[in-house]
């Protein structure tokens, strides 16, 4: 029934979409837009979309189903502008990574029966660096892709059906898919995903200060130094919006970490140390 | 030259030296010896060691090199009896992950013409889990031997060759060796290695704490979660005198992280989260 895809935003997750319905036999057309022109064309050279849309807007009304593939904020954006050009046959989805403002602004503009329908998704796929030439069919094998759609939405028929069917080509990607309150959603992110972001940059970030010229450092430094600070190299442009969109959640996790710390920095020659070495590897044991 | 080895404790680090050591093409005999006797039995039918000691100094005073690969208190330990019981015609070395105490020892103990040689040894390998059972004739391959000599040790003429011999079969397992400066060691370590462990685990004791029971948690935590807290596997046996012998360089890396942390807190909605990003991409370039 979907034989007519938009991607908006060609990075590193909207090209993989693309190159990953094609492996998965899509065999519709994708048209991809992106703000900078030249990320376009790396994806459409890839083979992850077909054409490249000058025009956000037209592509999605040309389409039965747009995926929104930029960062939050830029996601908000064409949230409300999508709403307003768009009709009840058309479904709406994205990847960002908090999601409570993203689907409070699609039960806002979305999900009755006389509008567009809006999914809210989050695929637990990335890699440290981004961009469309890292694009990769396989990105999302093995991943779960969240949803945290409105259970009290009234869609129309049509967008019901896109629904099932967007939720079918998820699975066909490779992605297990889950369904999460969005409020749940953001409150777990910030423990798993955010407060280890923000760890590693932290990390990063006092290295380079402390040793970061240090001579022997690329000798010294083993596997334990390449893996704690690989996101490091993660890029501000997507985690901005993150800190933006989750604050509240990412600072309780931020200081609860601090004081933990601390506390295991007080006890480096007490038993609580053992307490510490073991309650993580009960972690880990799980 | 070496045709004698013996190795106290085969844990991971002694078995993986006895198979490294065999893999390189050692031919003469090595026996082992530790302190619980089943890890002593795995390495013997891994190949590790051709024989199983229950006297550690008879083991040693039969041998020309002793590798000492017990936790660093344990070192100590075995530094103070094997002094007594060896020649200058012998070698001990070990391979401690903290070094300032364990060179202090040696240059009272050890490394004039009318004592035992003692070289300081650190392979910057291991794993989060110990055990013989792991034991890897690979797994110095590629890795770094940090050695933190005395330079005005003075030894045996015997002793020199059996270092320079010892140095040799390092390289041979597949290790660079690079010397260093026993306290610059320390503080080194303190910064990318001691650091990262011990920030993992926290995260992982944190985290078991606050989502360790949650349902969600195996499909929303990705690669980034496990590979922040992989560290938190460590056995407390093992850090414990990492702690003791290398405090104030762990308390002052723990407390600079601590403020780093707090000041990404305070700033995760102003340009200061940006530089923080910039700081840490720059330490993952390098």
């Amino acid at each position: 029934m979907i034989d007519r895809i938009s991607i908006l935003g060609t990075g590193l997750l909207g090209t993989s979409v693309g190159l990953a319905l094609r492996a998965a036999g899509f065999k519709g057309s994708i048209v991809g837009w992106n703000r900078g022109v030249e990320q376009g064309q790396v994806a459409l050279k890839l083979g992850a979309i077909d054409s490249l849309a000058t025009d956000a807007m037209e592509a999605a009304r040309a389409s039965q189903v747009t995926l929104v593939a930029v960062p939050i904020n830029a996601t908000l954006d064409f949230m409300e502008k999508l709403a307003l050009v768009l009709e009840p046959d058309h479904l709406v989805t994205d990847v960002g990574s908090t999601k409570r403002v993203i689907s409070e602004t699609a039960a806002r503009l979305y999900n009755t029966p006389e509008r567009a329908a809006f999914l809210p998704g989050h695929p637990m796929a990335g890699k440290e660096r981004g961009g469309a030439a890292l694009g990769d069919a396989n990105l999302f094998r093995g991943a779960v892709w969240l949803f945290t759609d409105d259970p009290t939405a009234k869609r129309s028929g049509q967008a019901i059906a896109l629904v099932k069917e967007w939720r079918e080509w998820v699975e066909k990607m490779g992605a297990k898919t889950l369904d999460l309150d969005a409020a749940r959603h953001d409150e777990l992110v910030a423990w798993v995903s955010h407060l280890p972001q923000f760890t590693a940059t932290a990390l990063s970030a006092l290295l380079e200060e402390e040793v970061g010229d240090a001579p022997e450092l690329k000798d010294v430094g083993g596997r334990a130094l390449r893996e704690m600070t690989r996101l490091g190299a993660s890029p501000f442009s997507m985690w901005r919006d993150i800190a933006h969109t989750n604050t509240e959640a990412v600072e309780r996790a931020l200081l609860a970490l601090e004081q933990r710390l601390a506390y295991l920095r007080e006890n480096l020659r007490t038993p609580g140390l053992r307490d510490e070495f073991e309650q993580a590897n009960k972690f880990r044991r799980e």
